[in-house]
């Protein structure tokens, strides 16, 4: 059985290709905007949301400006205005249309931002008219619930939005992250194990830290959408901070991390500490490292830190998808999910 | 039986007396140093962080200055330097002891920030060394490995810092919250009934929007804690977002609210929304509003929307206290937690 999320997520080479090809030319733009601002504002719910978490560690880590994610309920509940003179405010929406996003990126721009979308919806949805300056992700139609492509063509505008920022990173190292993908959906490593290990579990804590935490979250949301599962995303320093408690034999520990850079050596001593306790720690990423380390472990993208978050959520996505299969569930259409959130 | 949690439970309304007493006189103080500065950025982690999301929505949505929650791997494990120029750091942490979080408003005050730092710690603490302001909370010392004084005497001190940021509120609601605790404490509303509902389950979303949004994630880091159980701490909108799917007959929403104010309304919708589903909705503050929507209730304190969240986090104190002993636990020692965490 092929499900529209398996052949989305085998669509993602392609996808970024199109993002990439459609949004590099357009670096200019983005300096000439962002040249007046000196931080950034990020607005986005959901898998958005997770995006915007890269967008956040990349920017201020590679290109010194502070970022924030809005809350929007200061816009849309407590109508409040806020100072944001000298504030660049990205929105992101795959569908550009749900409307709290909207509200609070007219909201942005009203108090004082230079504005932004960065969204699937193409340039004629509302979040797109919205902005001062539209990022038209290349992801084409997605049908399965759970967002796949969509959010790593997210990850890509964002990267090319952070060379539009002056980033210290090496651009052409966007080149290879399609074919990094292809590689990994073809070879994800020890999905079946991996499958096997949650078949049966409640909970599973997901834990990443820096530019990979994002795609903790992004894992945890997918688990919780399309099966179900209590899962918790958790930066590094926040799961050693009390809920560490709940794992154990019944709640394995999903640990991410990229092949290479600063964090990688703190989540390898963290699958220890997990197994050492008893519990079960399964990698994704990381290199041979954490899969050394780990009860067993998934593939990460051969790719550097700063763009390998675009494959790491790769084995999560494959694994959402095969283990609600194995639960008996239909990943393209969990229960009580709509495409479209519109949240009041 | 009583716990060393309990009874920190019931000193709370002694500390935050206590807290506002040694406070209140240093509004100007706090004026004079954020007179400099248009925004700010918490440093904090785990139940401090919970804190930080108060202050981060009480600033914006009554002081109009905007807020964000720093991420300190930007400081210990990227050692990047960020713009903070114009920006007031508020670093929460309540040893005073917890090396990131020192390090990370170092690092603030390196890039060009002022800092503060709200500690229960004492004034010789590391935390409130490194600060050009210390906002010492007077707790007392806290014996129970979950925090609960430490927590709602933050509260305090951040409300005080935001009438320092000239907040449009009333001063004067600060003085009823310490006999508006001590009232719920006494009249908890029904939460035997709650305890038996979250006695056999193995998870929990815990929900709230605004400023009771902190409520929510504390209360759930509470339940995560001491209780072991799979609790998510969302916001009203991230949960219609996805992980509305994973409330179902066999976990159960917790669903928080102050009696009055703009998110009040939702949040009743959202009671009626779950126990429709046939899930169960208990209900924590919102006044008759949200008990008659719920499945079973906790009383939430009289105090208006803005100091409530120094009540509302009241009635998941004492149901962690009562579950954990109803689950066979020991509140006071959760296993492996220590009272003051060091994160690499």
């Amino acid at each position: 059985m092929t499900t529209m999320m398996r052949a989305e997520i085998a669509e993602q080479p392609a996808a970024l290709r199109a993002t990439l090809d459609a949004l590099l030319p357009r670096v200019e733009e983005i300096r000439a905007l962002a040249g007046r601002t000196r931080q950034l504002l990020f607005v986005a719910r959901g898998t958005s949301d997770n995006a915007a978490v890269y967008g956040r560690y990349l920017i201020e880590a590679r290109a010194g400006r502070l970022c924030s994610l809005a809350a929007p309920s200061i816009a849309t509940t407590y109508r409040r205005r806020v100072d944001l003179d000298g504030v660049l405010a990205v929105a992101l929406s795959q569908s550009g249309r749900t409307e709290e996003i909207v509200e609070t990126l007219a909201w942005a721009r009203d108090c004082g931002a230079r504005t932004v979308a960065i969204t699937n919806g193409g340039p004629e949805s509302p979040l797109a008219a919205a902005a001062d300056l539209a990022l038209c992700t290349e992801a084409g139609e997605e049908k399965a619930v759970p967002a796949t492509k969509t959010y790593t063509t997210q990850l890509a505008a964002l990267a090319v939005l952070a060379l539009g920022l002056g980033a210290e990173v090496d651009a052409g190292d966007l080149d290879r992250v399609p074919d990094a993908l292809a590689r990994l959906i073809d070879r994800p490593g020890d999905l079946d194990a991996v499958v096997e290990g949650l078949a049966e579990v409640t909970g599973v804590v997901v834990s990443g830290r820096g530019m990979a935490f994002s795609t903790a979250l992004e894992t945890a949301l997918k688990l919780k959408e399309a099966c179900y599962l209590h899962a918790m995303g958790l930066s590094y320093a926040d799961l050693l901070h009390g809920p560490i408690a709940v794992v154990d034999e019944l709640t394995p520990a999903l640990l991410v991390a990229a092949g290479a850079g600063p964090t990688l050596a703190g989540t390898v001593a963290l699958a220890r500490r997990v197994t050492g306790a008893g519990a079960r720690a399964y990698g994704v990423g990381g290199g041979t490292e954490l899969a050394g380390a780990a009860t067993a472990a998934l593939n990460g993208p051969d790719l550097p830190e700063w763009v390998a978050p675009m494959g790491l959520i790769v084995p999560g996505q494959l694994l959402t998808e095969a283990l609600a299969r194995r639960r008996g569930l239909d990943p393209d259409s969990p229960r009580g999910l709509n495409k479209v959130t519109q949240t009041g």
